[in-house]
């Protein structure tokens, strides 16, 4: 019977000087944790780590007061597959819950992501599989994408960042194989409508260009910047107003005829549930950013995408915020839209597999067993460094 | 000017064998926090003392690491209320959320709302008032109310708990001087309804009554309830589905013409306002729970009490959860409609001034500057361990 045996977790910087419409991230740092099993392969047990997505920091507490120990003290006869004779994650998630009350999710839901991550990556290395080729064995009858859509996001406020910084940096995403790219907007809609001719002139059309408002904006500045907006048919207007003021959101879709993103602030399915609800979206154009490494992981995500299929939402439309390798398996082994990428920021955490180049906006997965942590160098020295 | 010159940060037992439908708090715990301030009376520095509400433990990392370094690394004269000479606790909050993404409200609006009591305390005890006279003096042209209802939440499942326990628990209250009392609903209707006619004999009539489901029941289960509960008339029907579903809430006010009660686990002004906009919520005969202890604290309270009044709800329909003195303050300084009590449990935190007795139903707020921590000895014992 497969069993856990220890839980490492630890606290690792993020390399970043970046700050957008609300945040500095120059000062946060990542959960990560190392789920050791007693399944031994070619002489050593098999690990799977987990990290938390970037924003929502110092999970350490929730970590090992609260749901760490809940693993560990769990009869281990509880979190077995029985039929694969692997674990099992839906019931390792049932054990995290349990004694957690509904409602507030914020937070525990990263703890509880950076746990889900690890247990996912074991259970396809114990499974020799990559956990894309595993997820689409087990809920897509094996039918797995071969490449992943990804988008440049960047664009980000620096200070002194003139519109030659800017245009240098989409170029260069251009350079990397990026085909869509994404910058910050809301300091101001001049000055951001000069940003866009200028970066514009480097990526072409405006359907190659999104912009992200951070939920910053009331709504007599959302319907502002969707006016302005509108003719340049934009690949996506993101996260115009607070991610919960689904009426702010409705009422957008009034005056926005073009594709519309939201969704990486929610963290349940119960919050993305009420998302598309009440937020007027538009299955036919308009995209969800949910992120399962900050959402309870992809036992939650699993959830959403049931309920989203439920209300007529092809998991298409789903491109995740984070960047990060689990939704890059996810977007292949379950059919999503795509997937985030920060090149070069929120390093070693974000971006994918060493050595796999984007080609025309798209990327490969690695053959690697479980998430491809160790298809990643730098990230995978940080996270072995748990156990050493 | 008034200074923060230190904030101390400790973990807490709380005494509790009990559960309600989904929640074992024997193994929780509360974080405590002393803000010491430069202001010295009598000898000593006036300090502000906050704790977290039951439920959402484990807050350590996030004050830790996220939130007191904020609140350490300001400039002093960003936190002055200069008007006054004291700290000013909504400045406060805007360091405590610099830095912070919207949406996601769980954990840290613990975290913060620990912070907010606090600093509460110490500018209420810096001003020599207590916080409920400070409330009314700032916000309510000084009127308090002389007195706040409360009632008895209590009827939790017990291993081996019987009718006869559960009744001699409800005399225990009415004997204790309460006028209403709550049970814990859920685990089974036919059994549930010989708990209420074993509780009435007790209480009496139905309106002294109120049950809580915690969140358990899907819509065909709290439509079964509604109906068998309707003939009771109960002083309230709480919490029957997932807080965040408020199409279920919203569906069951077409079967249920009594009371409801929700928003205990709703941790922020914007999801507040969704039930209010999404739950069907009556401002003639429904309640509002939501614990500003949970919730970033009494600046984000005044944020959602405000939302409630442009929606045309009065502050006589919230009644918060969590039954600790920082909202039995807010209760009477702010004309809340009252508040829970836990008799006996969630020792030293829940409960309110020491020798102040329940009588018809009410109780009185103590003298003491501040929230009155001082007047609760088994309590300010531990707080005041923080710093000695």
């Amino acid at each position: 019977m497969t069993r856990i045996v220890a839980i490492h977790e630890g606290v690792a910087p993020i390399a970043s000087a970046i700050r957008n419409a609300y945040i500095d991230f120059s000062k946060m740092t990542a959960s990560i944790v190392a789920v050791v099993t007693d399944i031994v392969r070619d002489g050593r047990p098999v690990i799977g780590y987990g990290f938390n997505s970037n924003g929502r920091y110092a999970q350490s507490g929730l970590l090992r007061e609260r749901f760490i120990p809940r693993l560990l003290a769990a009869d281990p006869a509880t979190l077995v597959d029985a039929d694969r004779d692997n674990l099992d994650p839906h019931k390792a998630w049932a054990c995290l819950f349990a004694n957690e009350k509904p409602g507030g999710h914020g937070e525990r839901s990263v703890a509880i992501g950076v746990l889900d991550m690890a247990l996912w990556d074991a259970v396809a290395k114990i499974e020799r599989k990559p956990l894309w080729r595993l997820l689409a064995d087990r809920y897509r009858a094996g039918v797995a994408d071969e490449r992943v859509f990804v988008y440049a996001a960047g664009g980000y406020y620096y200070p002194g960042k003139d519109l030659a910084a800017l245009k240098a940096e989409m170029q260069g995403y251009l350079d990397l194989g990026y085909s869509v790219v994404k910058i910050k907007i809301g300091d101001d809609l001049d000055d951001d409508l000069r940003r866009f001719d200028a970066v514009l002139s480097v990526v072409g059309r405006g359907e190659r260009l999104a912009v992200d408002a951070n939920g910053r904006f009331d709504l007599p500045t959302a319907v502002a910047y969707a006016r302005a907006l509108a003719p340049y048919g934009l690949f996506w207007f993101e996260e115009a107003g607070d991610p919960l003021d689904y009426a702010l959101q409705c009422e957008l879709a009034q005056h926005y005829p073009h594709a519309m993103a939201t969704g990486e602030n929610l963290f349940s399915m119960q919050d993305a549930r009420n998302l598309i609800r009440y937020g007027g979206l538009r299955a036919d154009r308009d995209w969800l950013q949910f992120d399962c490494a900050l959402s309870y992981g992809l036992v939650e995500y699993l959830r959403t995408l049931e309920m989203l299929r439920a209300n007529g939402w092809s998991a298409r439309r789903c491109i995740p915020h984070g960047g990060h390798q689990m939704s890059l398996n996810i977007a292949a082994g379950l059919g999503l839209g795509g997937n985030e990428s920060y090149p070069g920021v929120f390093q070693p955490f974000g971006g994918f597999a060493d050595g796999i180049p984007v080609v025309d906006g798209h990327v490969r997965l690695p053959a690697d067993p479980g998430v491809g942590f160790e298809a990643k160098r730098q990230l995978y020295a940080v996270l072995s460094s748990l156990h050493r």
